[in-house]
Parts: structure tokens; C-alpha cells; sequence
């Protein structure tokens, strides 16, 4: 007998025959012998709904307030779910965040998981019930609902398979797995069976929005057996793991973009120490994250340091490094927007010589200029033009993926 | 300082601007110098919605799961006006049941308040705030949320107050108060400025639905001083006391109908102890509620009794009372679904004789059949048909609140 914690997210529970659906996956589950925690998300567009309501009410609510308002979305799916396996005649209890005991810090609508104290699931597993757990939400120290903010009903069902010491989290989507490239634009990209913690993280931030960030390191801290599964299709998914078993033919496990970036770039920055620290302690104050930075090497007492924010915190970056021009101390701040990001991601990179290479040789003979590279053991991103970002993923994937050259 | 319980049902709160309507009526009681708990239904169809979804998915589904889905109803409503009041600049905190410390008992869909712990709304009084908690719902020994039923949230607010010992409790509703005769069917109805408790439960129990007799039932035993008002007048309303200072001129308060009972009369009763013990505890037993009960004076070793129900149970009852014929021992079971029950209350009563009379005069002027007339210390019931119910409440309320007549 296992224990296995399934999480649904707002499609797979949009309406009542999804639900359903949701039942017959978790009963199937429960009746090949297993123990069953599922967390569910709202359904569909609830959360959307009663952010408008909110809105119509009072544009600047509390944060408090949301999240008292926006935790009735889960409780209404994780009701429904639980009504809908006793519908198919198993017994079946709903939790809410609090009555599960995920304990939170007090960030109202953007809190993390402290701890998780599993003693009521436990006793209602014990009692051969299948667990109906609230996603996205918890309690803080004063009793207050929390809601844990993008992502964070994977992070629920995380920290609740960690807390229980569970087999097995399945996260049930609307995608099969994890691919090599997106399916919906890449011809030939294809499901993984495997892929490592660490290589989810680099495709997670690198635009695969499959899962979320906080949820797969809290699955590498623990330890936990993550699947990335649809709730659809019926067909096996993406294991996400410490360590790979089966080595695949290739050494990368996927290729990503991301659109939704912008590079700046200080040029003329006087040459003197701790440049660096001053501009992106700046930035981090104001809450602005950094992602690639790259620094010219220094020549004439004068250096240029060029870096990516999100599309969002352009203006405001741009903004913050002209008010300090004359305390930074550099000649202009160049900007462009029409860029995008394309990296290759694949922790059997480390032992393979040249994949970099590889990857350059395609975007050469696809004439696609790379204006910035950074690399790190486990990714190779570049920098292309925004206009080349489809055609860019594709003559890469082509390279490592396609029978004739892999 | 005044603290002061305001309760605002489904109605008030149908909309954002209703919703902004209650955040003023609120906050003008807080600048007035009071402390405020607010206590919050659902808005408007939400807690029917929520019903029709649960029957799409499971018809059967269990209470427990049942409470889960419709305690969200008021949770968005608080947290909305919570908002609305941060919205004009006071101090507002939202509380479900749980978090209010409304301790039930385990019948799901139908629990009762067991008690109200007030440590936290106290401490959220002490720093100012305005406190709006959600009403209908309460939390059980196992940490379950369970909902009142009928008539919930006045019980939610009347339990409050009595914890908090609040100075008002004020029931805001969509009418202006209680009035002689429901205005919109009769002519001349008033509205009364006071009315005591033990009128306002007759008044209710007889169909006149303006404050659920639970809530009137709690308000009397922990004498709080309620109040019902209208929450789009402004108008004064009625106030409902254990004694009523102000003796009106009329010493009955009230004429009200119920067209939803029908009678049973057992005909031909074997005349012996206990059959009246053994007829009510059978239907008592079958959850079957019983009014009005007349028993005919025997005569030649039998006798008949006649009893109402309400209509939904009529045929339920039929039913055992002919499966147990032979150990009842009667002759036939005669019914009658075609009356109504026309009412007269008022706590002076008992000091003025000849009351029921008057009614009965007015009754046969107006050639209205009486086929069964039942009497307390407040109140003096009749059975006419239902045809002639209207006509009823029109020709007593005359016969008392006329000027000509009183």
C-alpha cells in the first residue's frame, strides 16, 4: 500500500465533469490499494471571478481581506470533488488549508509554508477516507487565512507528500509531461520519462511554466517523488526525480524560451571596485529581479554592464539607474525589448563536451545572431532577437532531437 | 460607547452596491462612538447556486460536505464588506465562524450554537476595528464547519451579542420592522414601534417571517435588546423587548396568516388513557410537527381528534396513522389541505377579556366559517378556509386597528 498525493489544478476541475473525472482518477487510485491526498486548485476561472468582485468593491483591498475571499475557491472544488467520490461510493472528506494544518508566515497573498502538521489527514487516512485537501492556502500564526500566491497549490501538494512522507506527488495538468520544447510550436519536441530536480528548475525559470518554481525545490529539499501527469489523456507522464535512471540518447532534456525579458546595459561605467554591488543592490532593494548579467571586460578605465529584467520591470529599472546616473557613475543606459531567450537545459551537459558548441552551430547555420550567452553546469542560454525565438528553439531542438543528427 | 451587533441578510448584501449601502450604515454607527460586530449572510441566490452545483454533482451528497460548500457563501460576503468599509477609510476585519469562536454541536445543516468564544473579536474590538463575521456558520468539536440552517445568520448575530453582552442587537432586513398585518396584503397594516419576545415568537411560529423564532427564542432567554429595521429606509424600526414600556393604544400587536398547514382529524377513536400519547409520539417520533390539536369530548366510548401539520408532512403522516390503524384503533382518518390560520397575538390580551370574542364577531360578520379555534396566554388561532384567509386577516385587523372600532 502506497501513499499518493495527486494534485488537480483549475482546468482539470472546471466544471462538474471534470470533477468527475477528477473522482474516477483518485477513486481508481484508492481502489488499486493506496492511500489518496488530493489537492485541488480552484476551479477554472473562480479566482478570477472573485478577484473582479473584489475590485468592484475596492480596487486597493487588504491583502488580508483577498486572501479571506479568494481561499473560498478552493473550499467550494475540494467540497464538490469530495460529494462527487461519495457520489461514486467512497468515503471521502474535504479539508480546508487550516483544517489540514499547512502553517504559514503572515505574507498575506504571496505566504510560504512553514510546516505542515499532517495529524488530521493521518487520522482520517486511518479511517480509510480519501483526503480532499484545499490548494493555494493556509493559516499564520494569528489564525488568518493565507494564500500562498502563483504556483501554490503544487506547493501545497508538495509540502503535504514531503510532510507525510508520501511515495508518490502526482501533479495532474493539462499537458502530458514535460517535453523537450514546447509541442504546441516545436515540430518533433518529445515527452520525457525522466528529468532531474535541477533540470526542472532551469526549464521551470526558463519560461516551461509546467511547474511551479517553488514547488520542485521544495520536492528537491525533501526529497519527494514528483510526476507531472495529464488528467486528460490517460497516458504515463514526466517522472521529475534526484537522479535519472535510465540515461536517454540524449544529453539535454529540453530546449526553452522566454519572451517576456528585457536587456539593459550601463555603458561607459567608470572601472572601479564594487560597481557591481552598488547597481544590483540597488535593484534588489526596489525588488527588481536580475537574470542574466554579463560584464565587459574592462578597457580605457571604462567598463559596460549589460543584464535581463522581466518585461514588467523595465521602465522601472531604467528609471532607478537614471535617477543615480551621477552616483553610478556611467556614460548612457541602452535598452531593447525585443529580445528573447532560448537555452538548452540537460544535466548530462556537464560530461559532454561541445554541446555548446553544438547549439551555437545551429542558430550559425539558421543565420541567427546571438547578442549575449551565459551559461551554468546544467544550461546554455542565449540571447536572439525576438523575431528569431520560434525559429531559434527549433533548429536547436532539430539538432539534439532529430534520429538523423543525435 | 455603545457595542452594537448589526445583522444584514442575503438581501442587503446582494451587490456591490448594496454591499457599500451595509459599509455605511456600519460605519455610521462606528463614528457615532460604538464599537460594531457586523454579522453577514450570504449575498443574495450565492448560498442557491452553490446548492444547484452541489446537485449537478452528487443529489445525495453528505451534510458534513454540504456545510463545507456553503459556509464559502458568507465568507465572500464578509470578506467583500470588509473591503467596502477599508474602502471608506475605517478599520474592518472579516472572521468566519470559526475564527469568531461560534462553537456547535455536530448536526451538520442544522447545528446549534453550543457557545460563542469572544476573545478574538474582543482583542479586534480593543484595537478599534470593525468586525464582520460571517453568519449561518459555526465549527464543531472534530474542527468541522457546520451551518445553522433556517435562519442562521439572526441566530449567529443573537448568539453574539449575547456573548459579547452587546447593548443592541440589530436585525437589518428588507423590511422596516414588524408590522399589525403584512402591509403588502393589508389594509391599514402599522408598523409597531415595540413588541415583546413572547409576541414576536407567536408571530413568527403563525407565518409572519420577518425573525426566525430560534433567534427570538435565544434573544429571551439571554434577554438581548433586539432590534428590526430596514436597511434601505433609514426609518426607525421595531424593537423587541421582554417588556414593552410604551403600552399602544391596541392591546393586540398583530394579525398574521399560515396557509401552509392542513388538518387530520382521527374519527371514531376508541375512548381509553394514552391514545392521545400514542397518536403524537408516533408522529414525533417521524419527525412530524404538530400545531394545533383538538380533541372532541367523548361520547359513547369514542371520540375524535383533530390535529394540523404543516403541508409538507401531510401525507407522511396519512400514511402512519393509516399503516397503525389497528393499534390506534379509529375508524377513518378525515384531511383537509383547503385552510389556513388566521392569528391574533398580543401580550394584553390576558387583561382585556372579550378579545377572542371580538375576533369571532368580526369573523361572523363577514360570514367566515371558524372549523377549529385554538387559545394561549398571547395569541387566539383560528381555522378558516384558505379561501377566506385573506378576507380574514383584513375584517380582524379592522375590527381592532381601526380608529373607528379600537
Amino acid at each position: 500500500m502506497a501513499l499518493i498525493v495527486q494534485k488537480f489544478g483549475g482546468t482539470s476541475v472546471a466544471n462538474a465533469d471534470r470533477i468527475r473525472n477528477v473522482a474516477r482518477i483518485i477513486t481508481d487510485t484508492y481502489k488499486a490499494g493506496n492511500q489518496v491526498v488530493a489537492v485541488l486548485s480552484a476551479q477554472g476561472d473562480t479566482t478570477d471571478d472573485l478577484i473582479e468582485k473584489a475590485a468592484e468593491i475596492n480596487p486597493n483591498a487588504s491583502k488580508r481581506e483577498m486572501d479571506m475571499l479568494l481561499s473560498t475557491g478552493e473550499q467550494i472544488s475540494c467540497s464538490l470533488c469530495a460529494m462527487a467520490i461519495e457520489g461514486l461510493g467512497y468515503p471521502a472528506i474535504s479539508l480546508t488549508g487550516w483544517q489540514a494544518g499547512m502553517k504559514t508566515n503572515s505574507t498575506y497573498s504571496n505566504a510560504r509554508i512553514k510546516r505542515v502538521e499532517c495529524e488530521r489527514i493521518r487520522n482520517e487516512l486511518d479511517r480509510h477516507s480519501i483526503v480532499i485537501v484545499t490548494g493555494f492556502q493556509g493559516i499564520n500564526k494569528y489564525d488568518d487565512i493565507t494564500t500562498l500566491g502563483r504556483g501554490g497549490s503544487d506547493t501545497s501538494a508538495v509540502a503535504l507528500a514531503a510532510g507525510l512522507h508520501a511515495d508518490l506527488c502526482q501533479i495532474y495538468t493539462d499537458v502530458d509531461g514535460i517535453y523537450t520544447a514546447d509541442p504546441r510550436f516545436v515540430r518533433g519536441a518529445r515527452k520525457l520519462e525522466e528529468i532531474t530536480f535541477d533540470e526542472m528548475l532551469e526549464l521551470a525559470s526558463l519560461g516551461a511554466q509546467v511547474l511551479h518554481n517553488r514547488s520542485v525545490e521544495m520536492a528537491k529539499r525533501y526529497n519527494v517523488n514528483l510526476e507531472v501527469i495529464s488528467s486528460f489523456s490517460g497516458n504515463p507522464g514526466t517522472k521529475v526525480k534526484e537522479v535519472v535512471k535510465n540515461v536517454e540518447k540524449s544529453h539535454i532534456s529540453g530546449v526553452a524560451k522566454d519572451k517576456n525579458i528585457a536587456r539593459l546595459a550601463l555603458v561607459g561605467l567608470k572601472d572601479e571596485p564594487g560597481i557591481a554591488f552598488k547597481i544590483f543592490s540597488l535593484l534588489a532593494r526596489n525588488k527588481i529581479n536580475v537574470d542574466i548579467i554579463l560584464q565587459s571586460i574592462g578597457r580605457n578605465e571604462s567598463k559596460d554592464i549589460s543584464f535581463t529584467v522581466g518585461k514588467p520591470d523595465l521602465e522601472e529599472a531604467k528609471r532607478l539607474l537614471e535617477e543615480n546616473k551621477e552616483w553610478l557613475s556611467f556614460d548612457h543606459v541602452d535598452v531593447s525589448d525585443r529580445i528573447a531567450k532560448v537555452s538548452i537545459v540537460g544535466a548530462g551537459m556537464m560530461n559532454t563536451p561541445g554541446t555548446a558548441a553544438r547549439m551555437f552551430e545551429a542558430l550559425f547555420n539558421a543565420g541567427i545572431n546571438i547578442h549575449m550567452i551565459s551559461t551554468s553546469e546544467i544550461k546554455v542560454s542565449v540571447l536572439v532577437p525576438a523575431e528569431d525565438a520560434d525559429r531559434a528553439v527549433q533548429v536547436i531542438h532539430d539538432q539534439f532531437f532529430d534520429e538523423f543528427n543525435s
